[in-house]
């Protein structure tokens, strides 16, 4: 019989666990590993909450091991680091997102996409390179090799900090990756959510003039006010989204609920872009053949 | 009331027909337009069956006018030119494609891009800028702005070039647009029908490596010794699909029946593109979160 949690590495270790499907977490005893040569340890000091932890608290998406200690926007400060680590010392600010090991030798892993490694190891309830079961930022210290530490600048406050590594990363790289990200450029953001709300910053940041695409008329106030976009589209209304016909370089849709996409692919310039970075439980409703009628050549990104 | 089709314009003109969601198509006689000062008119000599006219003919897309004279893969040999005309001659070979007009002056027009103009007037079953109905390639004469004639170089027969007029752009085009076109690549085409098959005699002649991927193993000698495809996959095999993931640079799916992506966005190599320009009736099945397993992240591109 293998050992528990709490005997199998020798530091000692607490957080928030579930050990069903109840969606109830309970406090858990359990241990990381010694620093090694090339890990940081760290204070978990906050840790954001992402849709994908109730997901995997839930087993939503059936490759749940429990117990789970969920967290994956996880900051904190250096503890320790071990003797090969050359970017950080004690008293750092860094933080951990939802990966914390990869083969570092595929082609994905040379070319800085580790998210795309095939070995990648999750954060949380992922085996480990040793065999045992990672376990997330819901939890009081981390420990993980520096290649998957990230530094978070002072001028960032920690808590603020936490959602990049997860919500901030899933808008901030189709921004880029499909060169949404040019001044003066009209993209819009649909839903003001965890990822949404980012997304408006980001692109605002970039030099977009930022439009906020949502069912909930009484998100206009947060969006345009709290976090600057430049417009505000209620999806539900056809006077406004005819009106606004063909308008965006492109859209980030953060949306996971099952929701008509066609109405979005209206509102796109030709050639324009509609990222899809919610996931959905549900196949998506793409009426194929009303894109004929709108002879738009639209790029529908799917992003993981 | 207005004139019959057979009076409306001064030249006599004879096709068939369909005057309902039968399916049945019956002798028509209806009329052109005198050839005007930038007009080419053609004897129609071949024209290709596409299934896009079956859809219209049915009136599947809700858009049709009766009675229907189908066929927008046209091509003939030119028996009169205006007087403003430059690019032709009388005797010259010749082809339309799927639409006859556009503004002319809206951004798309202004980029080559006429297929996405508001006012793009389809070759038939559409309201031409003088009020009358289009009628297609059915028939035995065709008038049309010079400006949406193309020539047939004497290199190709034609009646093998009468479906690059609407299969061929449909495939070509996306291969061009999304990079697909280099050699070496390893492209896949999925479908081997009207498009498919000419999406294979592009790739190759990009210089590309092209596999056939098909639910039916009784195509691969088309695929292969006829077509000249490299590899042939047969989708619903499991062992073959393993050991394909992640290959392709990029595949053109020619299917239009409802059928599951995922396999196919499998195939890919990180960043690949996955390229859809059938046109089903129905939602695609994409189950999103699947694709978060596969840690891919595919461009799907939706073609009109």
């Amino acid at each position: 019989m293998g050992k528990s949690p709490a005997e199998q590495h020798p530091k000692k270790a607490f957080g928030w666990a579930a050990s069903d499907t109840s969606g109830i977490l309970s406090p858990f005893h359990f241990s990381r590993r010694e620093t090694g040569e090339n890990d940081v340890a760290f204070k978990v000091l906050y840790c954001g909450i992402c849709h994908s932890d109730l997901h995997m608290v839930k087993n939503e998406w059936g490759n749940t091991i429990y117990p789970i200690v969920p967290g994956h926007e996880i900051v904190g400060e250096v503890t320790e680091v071990g003797s090969k680590v050359k970017n950080f010392k004690v008293g750092d600010k860094v933080g951990v997102g939802c990966m914390v090991g990869s083969c570092r030798s595929c082609d994905n892993c040379s070319n800085d996409l580790e998210n795309y490694c095939p070995k990648m190891i999750l954060t949380y309830s992922s085996k480990d390179s040793d065999g045992s079961i990672t376990y997330g930022g819901y939890s009081d210290c981390m420990v993980a090799n520096e290649h998957f530490i990230v530094r978070i600048p002072d001028s960032i406050p920690l808590q603020a900090g936490a959602p990049l590594l997860c919500a901030g990363i899933t808008v901030y790289s189709p921004l880029r990756y499909f060169g949404l990200d040019k001044p003066g450029m009209k993209i819009g953001v649909v839903g003001l959510g965890g990822l949404g709300h980012v997304a408006v910053k980001f692109a605002k940041a970039f030099g977009a003039k930022v439009t906020v695409i949502s069912t909930s008329p009484n998100k206009k106030q947060e969006a345009t006010e709290r976090l600057g976009a430049d417009s505000f589209l209620v999806s539900r209304d056809q006077e406004q989204m005819q009106a606004a016909r063909g308008t965006l370089d492109g859209i980030i849709d953060t949306v996971s609920a099952t929701h008509p996409l066609l109405p979005l692919l209206s509102l796109v310039k030709t050639h324009g872009k509609l990222v899809l970075v919610g996931a959905p439980e549900k196949p998506l409703e793409i009426p194929a053949f009303a894109l004929i009628g709108e002879k738009q050549w639209p790029v529908v990104a799917l992003e993981g």
